[in-house]
């Protein structure tokens, strides 16, 4: 049986960035667009350009996608032509093959949010999408509270649509924007829009989370027979999310009627790299990934009962609804080391360790590791300091330097112009091929700026570290980020640091204590060996 | 119309229990089973009596409930009577007017799992539930694995059903155990067993969220003719967790075709208690609400985009699925580089601010939060520091106490036994009052554990403010969040601390500086003041 081409659109950047809190930097935009890119959804819509600074610059530079990079942008306003319309110019500016506008279809927002006409409205939907299409670009058109305008006035709802399709749109999406609908209505209005005339192959569905239902109100739709899909990364979107892809995509590939009938851009190879991807994203919010989380979780896979854990062994498909491994995650189970060595022996290959099966200290690093992790340590990010402690009990780890001490002072006062000024001073005391070396250093920067205790003592810690001085010199931290999080019984910090040297290279580590500073000393110490470790192996 | 009633029945206490980390006490068990008494669910399963002693004494202290108290265990082991089985005994000591039992019902399982025969599980179903009968209780047979069960074999799975129906079970409760059937397909599947003869009055419906359906699964199953519904506040269990009853009471109560056909044992009133039930089982269990969360959450009803704020402006049903206050939860319209003046008069009025339309105050307002989010400030969650902010402006800020200095050592080093051990030590200087207070504090908590600098600021700065002191002696800091930033042209530290006090109250205050340590103490100023504001308001 040949399958339907059913399209994955994606609009974490866009809509996912109306998440309380959340505002991506164009790097980061950029990062996820690549990520994206790579699992091989079909569209990407990368911003409002015009809106928003950030936006514009994104699709700047961007370049070349396998998936088509959409703008998104607004229907024209009322009173003037599409041509003349400055914020649909600045969204056709940028330049992106496809371009996604959104316009009203209930008659109540119509009338009462942009107090136009009913019949301007349809104007306004019809003169957009047309210039689009002269414009050579692919049209969609975004019907922002479709399933509420059907509820109202179904004729007038569907004429909106009908306009979109005349005017040459490729894909007309059905949106549930105050994400209300329950998923057996929203599959009972596209079977009405299907026989009403817009077939199901230019249609798409755009589901909110505020009832809990939008992968279900999806999958709904797309049974009922739309062929496009949008969502974002982990859910990401305003209030309380939009339809997770995340969840949404392993439904599509592994689950009836889906996966023998329809058939995505998202191979089963690149399925692997799911929760990779998921875990890539709550690192670049600082966000602790939701354990819970269906199929990317790290608890999603977990069994705690002691009945579900036995039979588990037995056979893993008693508790579990698929294969882990399937979307790149991995069962966990109280007790079971077994899954966990191979996984270990790749692992340490990839940090270009090579460790025989069997080898005694695998067991003893997979015990360690879980202790730290029980103490709040996170390896999944910091590759640097999950090769450090493996070195440590492969017995590969010289031991460089060592600590005696140090001491940071934080101050803030009233300075002789009655100005309050801060200002940090560290003291490093450590021990060099036997010799005891004394530094200290303050925080301020050539502008007289305080950067803080922890670059105070990252500079005290790398003023002088004897013959290892020369290989640190190009360090550099880029990156920190801090986490409360639960170890043992109490609320520890956890702090990552990202750290570049003058070869490029870029490694992260980790440090946990409840005190920030001294989680921080520690993972810029872990940084500090990890590059003696690369510029001094020998 | 007459309604069907339609019954809740929480499992929290027990399949809640199985989520990753979760351990409650006898006490947080207690505290559970009366708000959910209270919210109005039909039945309260507290645990598996005989298996687990907090369980155990839980049932022997709860006492009287208007809901009715249920045990839970399995049926009885093959080769022995249900009279004879003290695994089964020691469920029907609790003494509870229900027991549910859970048994096989899938071919698979008995045969691989269990390793009995077919027709050893149907005697043991129909025996257990018998007993039970027998002994005066009211009978609840958990179907385990019924739709995979289902699929496999469904003559075999309905005989399950049959025995337990004969042997007089009140209700029979469909179980997607390993959380991988879809909505669509649970309908039909319950379609077909009410067509194979049992009514769906004595049909109860009991999902998992492993495909984040678990909500759509169950609602599913209602509109199928399934009576009972199962699961857990927030979506607490195993793996992913159940069907969160946080999210299907109010689409139950509020939501067609359910709300105007079934009846349950939650009122309306009662409904407005679901936003701090949630909030509660967090705060028991020591997590961060989910802001997502559907709802309950804090996002649920907040609105980012300046046009969609702009329209909640003149109709909140614009970008609104229901009326925040019906579920006990709040509109946020948070501040934004797009906001304007009316979204500002109405934060300020939600913060008790009524300012007149015109004030230039509002134009400074706007002016200062836009210099500060250049600056690297967020306001977004922050609003107790927004509130500030604005109160500064309009004159309605009173200077408590003014903060002269302070000074914090954080150091690290061997003890006399050779231990590495960290402290820290804070001196703050305030003025209240015209008086000068020095108050200094380590970072040492009641165990012996260093809590770090931010800590040993805390509980200096909260030590003596005269006057001032009762109303800050119960806040406490719940979360603290830390991001680098862009600020201007230098990378900045953004701390984010949530506190909360005695009655409940909840806020978040920001601090920006390149001085982690200096940021910390700003976000933890404000909380201290925006406390002050509420409590010494005058």
């Amino acid at each position: 049986m040949s399958k339907d081409r059913l399209y994955l659109y994606d609009t974490t950047l866009r809509d996912g960035q109306q998440t309380q809190g959340v505002q991506f930097s164009t790097a980061e935009k950029l990062r996820i667009a690549q990520a994206l890119d790579a699992l091989g959804v079909d569209h990407i819509e990368g911003g409002w350009p015009g809106a928003n600074p950030t936006d514009s610059l994104f699709f700047e530079t961007v370049g070349q996608t396998r998936a088509t990079m959409t703008a998104f942008g607004m229907t024209k306003r009322a009173g003037r032509s599409a041509e003349n319309d400055d914020v649909l110019a600045a969204v056709l500016n940028a330049g992106t093959p496809a371009v996604c506008l959104v316009g009203k279809t209930h008659d109540f927002h119509v009338e009462t949010a942009l107090g136009i006409t009913l019949e301007e409205n349809l104007e306004n939907i019809g003169a957009s999408v047309a210039h689009l299409v002269a414009q050579g670009r692919e049209a969609l058109f975004d019907a922002e509270h479709f399933f509420d305008g059907w509820k109202a006035n179904a004729p007038y709802a569907l004429d909106c649509l009908k306009v979109a399709q005349q005017a040459g749109a490729r894909w007309i999406v059905l949106c549930d924007t105050n994400g209300g609908t329950l998923p057996e209505e929203i599959g009972r209005i596209v079977r009405a829009v299907i026989a009403g005339g817009i077939p199901g192959d230019m249609l798409g569905i755009h589901c909110h989370n505020d009832t809990e239902t939008a992968v279900a109100g999806s999958l709904a739709a797309v049974e009922a027979g739309v062929r496009q899909v949008q969502g974002t990364l982990n859910g990401l979107g305003e209030r309380c999310g939009n339809a997770n892809l995340t969840s949404l995509i392993p439904a599509l590939l592994l689950k009836e009627p889906f996966a023998s009938t329809l058939e995505t851009g998202v191979s089963r190879e690149r399925l692997k790299g799911l929760t990779r991807i998921s875990r890539m994203l709550d690192d670049i919010l600082n966000r602790v990934p939701v354990k819970q989380a269906p199929y990317v979780g790290t608890s999603a896979f977990a069994h705690k009962a002691g009945l579900h854990a036995s039979a588990i062994l037995k056979d893993p498909s008693t508790y579990e609804h698929i294969e882990p491994s399937v979307v790149g995650n991995a069962r966990v189970i109280p007790m079971s080391n077994q899954a966990g060595q191979s996984n270990l022996r790749k692992r340490l290959a990839e940090a270009g360790l090579e460790v025989e099966k069997g080898n005694p200290a695998l067991g003893r690093i997979l015990e360690r590791i879980k202790a730290r992790e029980a103490e709040g340590y996170s390896y999944d990010t910091a590759q640097a300091s999950f090769e450090l402690l493996a070195r440590d009990e492969l017995g590969l780890l010289p031991e460089f330097f060592e600590v005696k001490r140090y001491r940071v002072t934080v101050e803030r006062r009233k300075n002789k112009y009655n100005r309050t000024v801060s200002l940090s001073e560290a003291v490093v005391v450590v021990k060099v091929d036997g010799e005891k070396k004394l530094s200290v250093s303050e925080s301020m920067d050539d502008e007289g700026c305080d950067r803080g205790p922890v670059n105070a003592l990252a500079r005290a810690l790398a003023k002088d570290l004897g013959r290892y001085q020369s290989a640190i010199d190009d360090m550099r931290l880029i990156d920190f980020k801090v986490r409360i999080t639960q170890g043992g019984t109490e609320a520890v910090t956890r702090v990552i640091i990202d750290s570049a040297d003058g070869q490029g290279r870029r490694w992260s580590t980790v440090g946990v204590s409840a005190n920030i500073v001294d989680a921080s000393f520690e993972a810029l110490l872990d940084a500090v060996r990890w590059k003696l470790v690369r510029d001094e192996a020998a």
